[in-house]
């Protein structure tokens, strides 16, 4: 099967364990090279975290464990990119 | 024929098999370097996703065939390229 | 006479034969490199393509010939580049 | 004097010669590189065209004259660069 | 765990010490390659700040430190890139 | 003093001399690279002119006796920038 | 401390001595590389300025003294960047 590049995930998650330790973990998972971790919402309890990873060959059940063990939940996967190359979304007049 | 490029497709898929699935699966045909898949709508049993996908010589029979063996339907392609150079829409004050 | 380096054309055609074969077709002709179509509008039985060409030296009355071939009808040339660089139009306060 | 390197005129024109053959013949004349021209309105009998003219030396009196020679006008000179680079106009908060 | 390579706070500090002051002492921090501070809102005592910091290995304590000493506080971690390259988060219709 | 290496003006002027003569005129200024003359209002007798200089040592009062002596007047003066480099106005929230 | 290699300000000043004077004796300051100063502002004695200055090793006091000196007055301090590197702000949804 062809290799994953990018996922866009957006989840659910308690203020603790941190942003920081969150997007540490993920970015350590085999296959991944970089992570950002951007917050969408915040609640009292709870943050919305919209996340992108990037990486070489991306597995989608570790990170799913990873986001579960600490906490998180997943709502969405929003965009994934796979192939030989990173390809980007070409813009349409359906997205205007 | 001038060999096709890149292809924008606007699909109709249930939620199983998954986005990373389909993206992975679209991915290893023949002819296909890459493809970027961006979910749009997500409804209660199925989402609409825009799927980009980049090639040096790319058949769109193929590509059904794979989508529909994983239970999507293409709505409309939306923007195809094709030819020695992948030209990019130029922009008019039509589109403004 | 100076070469035609870019055309933008606005056309009308029926759903078959497919935005694939008429951008193979055009890309297939003397003198251009690639075509950009992009779907600006569908009805039930008719498209609407915005049609970018680029080329070394565009023969315009060629691809009228491949279009209508095709079933295909030109609204508008909405862009021509001409000239030894390829132009881009300059913005100005108008545009705005 | 100092070189004009850029102009970009407000032209009205009937739809006969094409825009084809107007940026053709406008490529043509000694010191443009290159031309883009962009139709900014169409009415039945004739159509409004925004053109971007770019090169070493360009001399306004034979842009002028190719134009009439085709039966187009200028409606007004929107923009000139001079000098021996070509300067873009600066951002300030006066366009916004 | 993988090494944090930016983050975006949103931090809430009295007028003195000053921004220039704060931004130096971060900027000085083991791991900070550089910092910037962008003042959002003014009051008549206290400003809001959005800090982004950027290098090879950040220690999130040791910012949360230089800030309180120097009175601010941190009010919410907007973003978060870990990993060996800096990502940056993908733009999707969720952001529009 | 410090070198003057790009000015941005708000001219008013006749319609004659021409913006294509005032334009070759002011790239000619000894310090002068090049120039960019964006009309943004066009009246009956006179029309408003953005003008952007770029150079290495500009004198204004050069410029503005060039200006003065083909008719036209200097409203403001929007932009400067000065130094051994050409600085960018950097974007903050208090632009939006 | 750290460096500072990017200040934005926001600054109040007569019309006399002149924008062009000032971002002049702005960039002879030690440290400074140049300066950037665009009009927000104009009322009848008096202009709104916002300047940006970029160099190796920035002196606020240094700055403010020749603002000063030159009759300005600064309003805020709105844009910090100080360390190794020249790090731009990351944009995050809190900006939108």
């Amino acid at each position: 099967m062809g290799k994953i590049r990018l996922i866009v995930l957006d989840v659910l998650k308690p203020h603790t364990p941190s942003l920081i330790d969150l997007s540490s973990a993920l970015s350590d998972i085999e296959g991944i090279e970089g992570v950002d971790s951007t917050v969408t919402e915040i609640d009292k309890s709870v943050e919305t975290v919209k996340i992108t990873l990037v990486g070489e060959d991306i597995d989608y059940e570790k990170i799913k464990g990873v986001i579960e063990k600490m906490a998180g939940s997943i709502h969405s996967v929003d965009k994934v990119s796979a192939g030989s190359i990173l390809v980007k979304e070409a813009s349409t007049p359906q997205d205007r």
